[in-house]
């Protein structure tokens, strides 16, 4: 029985995450949920019983994803720098795969809308960052008199602010090239000399380019 | 007669970026702009038929207000390069103390939520970014194998997401001094070897680092 709950569950998270995607939160109804989870409008009810519940917890399933992603990605020993730009090339890859990094993402950003408080996930990514670029300046990866916090704060600031601009402009068609690109853009800046020799070759490697 | 159907609309245009700016899209009602336009909502509907309307007008007053503000700065012939770094400070700061700028722009996050198509500000601002990119690397300022347009378009995405983290972890206050921070992180990656020798002076000058 608390198995089937779980997969009712899911199937509305499921369908709430295509049907916010698709219309944003303004426009989307709980029937359209409804609808596409194949669920009816009291099983629905039961589980959210509004909208705003419904958002939230679509937010909170995004985060929850990004960061087991996160996680996976650490153990597998990466150097930190190289960590971090593969974290954020790993977030634009799911915001064009996967439809619960969409809808969350596009909720956050509209998160006014309902009054949501979004600020975990931004707190959440750049204590993450922060770590990883305190350990790459120990490791003298980057320069000395970089402050790591300001440069973990600077990346997730980047990164938000270029997927959005993508969406606008490129409905995100041209998202991971924008991500390699600010990678190469700050690197250059932030790397300390003995690093930046082998830059390129970081850039190639965790990019591609 | 001219003259007051111009001044009701300039009214009602800023009732409704002091309601957009408090409620955002979502809970903003026109009932609330007429109140605090102080007209009737009979004035209100013969200027704007719909709540989009409304916030159209408000993207497009924005919008304006900005590019006017961008003409002006270009006047003092500053160079090219402080000019870009000068833009970004002053936007900054009529986030804080523009009714009409701070409506706007939360207005054009919330856009997906009445389909509004916002192209155009990031194209403009992407477009004007990159002539002044051209002309300082022309000058000899900006490295050499930089491509202009992706500097461009990677300062106007990251001013976009600097300024929505620092709205929703600090509500702006720390606003001014995150994009002076990402001048400090870009600047010395971006420019040319002799132009790094004096960016200390450059930074410093610009953003009072």
């Amino acid at each position: 029985m608390q198995d089937r709950a779980k997969a009712t569950r899911d199937a509305i998270l499921a369908g709430a995450a295509s049907v916010f995607e698709e219309y944003g939160y303004g426009r989307a109804s709980l029937s359209q949920v409804a609808d596409r989870a194949k669920v009816t409008k009291g099983a629905l009810y039961f589980h959210f019983p509004s909208k705003e519940d419904l958002a939230r917890a679509v937010i909170t399933e995004q985060h929850s994803f990004v960061s087991a992603q996160n996680e996976e990605l650490l153990k597998q020993g990466f150097p930190p720098l190289e960590s971090m730009i593969l974290m954020c090339r790993r977030f634009a890859a799911n915001l064009l795969t996967e439809p619960m990094v969409r809808a969350g993402s596009r909720l956050t950003l509209e998160a006014s809308s309902f009054d949501e408080d979004v600020r975990q996930p931004y707190e959440d990514w750049i204590a993450l960052m922060g770590r990883l670029a305190r350990e790459a300046q120990q490791r003298g990866e980057l320069r000395g008199d970089l402050d790591p916090d300001s440069l973990a704060r600077f990346v997730v600031s980047s990164l938000t602010g270029v997927h959005i601009v993508s969406a606008v402009l490129t409905e995100r068609a041209d998202l991971s090239r924008r991500v390699d690109e600010m990678w190469a853009m700050v690197l250059p800046g932030v790397l300390s000399d003995d690093a930046r020799d082998t830059s390129g070759e970081l850039i190639r490697k965790t990019t591609g380019g």
